[in-house]
């Protein structure tokens, strides 16, 4: 079992902008099980925070509906570790607010540290990710793309982009799902890469 | 990049001997999701072939529907990346049936690695399950449980139980898709703990 009490990584799913499959940019549609999966690993690895950041106004609502049901509904009494786990997403319209936020807690500095599946694009390994979150006193905001994942710009734009998780063959398409819990176990798992 | 030659991975996704919540034995529906991420996740880590086990006519019948459409169906041009990892799912009514696959196709011995996420039941280790898995040269079969998991008399059954993935604190609640993609990513992944 690690100190969490040290560590400061947060976690973003990012629904704008990231790109369709044509490489376009657009404002992707929140899905239910994103909420579900990726707020139970969350809990489970002891992140300090999830972030669902969308801009549109519809789907904020929707968010706000599933968690509804699974924090005051009948979701809450039905299953009550799923409630523990929805209760602790937040939700954003805009990452630099997300960064205020995480600023207004009482970091002193956020590293925007963006996820992608292509390996051309990448700046730091897992192993040196590792040992930055586990040594540093910064804050780690991991983003997570939806659709076909974050834009060009976002990458750029990001202060680190962590190495994408690869199997064992040619195909290498996990979903956003998958990929944040092998992501968190990598890192903050009992036996991280330090 | 591993040499997966020598390998013999299996996985099944179970939904009948499994518990609901009050611990009773059930046979559970399919979720959609599971296949989607399940089967992803083991054609990007090479699993030699994923099994969807129900006994169920009726949800057999919806297991087909799902994959037709994505293989045969709109699904399969709209995204082939997802054709490719759901044609590879296997469906059986019965683990016995499946042990009797993968012995068809020659494999010697198939053991039964029964996965759980309570602390007490297991009998070994991460560590030594990948060295078992990259040493021996026998089939391994990891059965994963839907709903709340694999009953008690089956993991009495079984060869093996491995070790449950734990977290950073007391909540551990993966889903079954994060559960199997971790699992999958720590005994085939890049970095086994071999």
């Amino acid at each position: 079992m690690n100190d969490l009490s040290e560590r400061n990584v947060y976690l973003a799913l990012l629904h704008y902008p990231v790109k369709n499959r044509n490489g376009e940019t657009i404002v992707s549609a929140v899905t239910n099980l994103d909420l579900h999966d990726i707020s139970r690993a969350a809990a489970t690895y002891g992140v300090s925070g999830f972030y669902v950041v969308t801009p549109l106004t519809d789907q904020q609502i929707l968010v706000k509906k599933i968690i509804s049901h699974w924090t005051n509904g009948s979701g809450g009494i039905y299953n009550p570790n799923r409630k523990q786990a929805l209760d602790g997403i937040r939700l954003s319209d805009d990452l630099d607010r997300v960064v205020d936020e995480i600023k207004a807690g009482g970091a002193k500095s956020v590293n925007i540290v963006a996820t992608c599946a292509a390996d051309k694009d990448w700046n730091i390994g897992f192993d040196a990710f590792c040992r930055l979150v586990h040594t540093s006193g910064d804050a780690f905001l991991i983003v997570l793309g939806t659709a076909w994942g974050l834009t060009d710009e976002f990458l750029d734009s990001a202060d680190y982009v962590l190495e994408p998780i690869r199997g064992n063959g040619a195909y290498n398409h996990l979903s956003v799902r998958s990929a944040a819990a092998i992501l968190l176990d990598r890192v903050l798992g009992e036996e991280p890469r330090i």
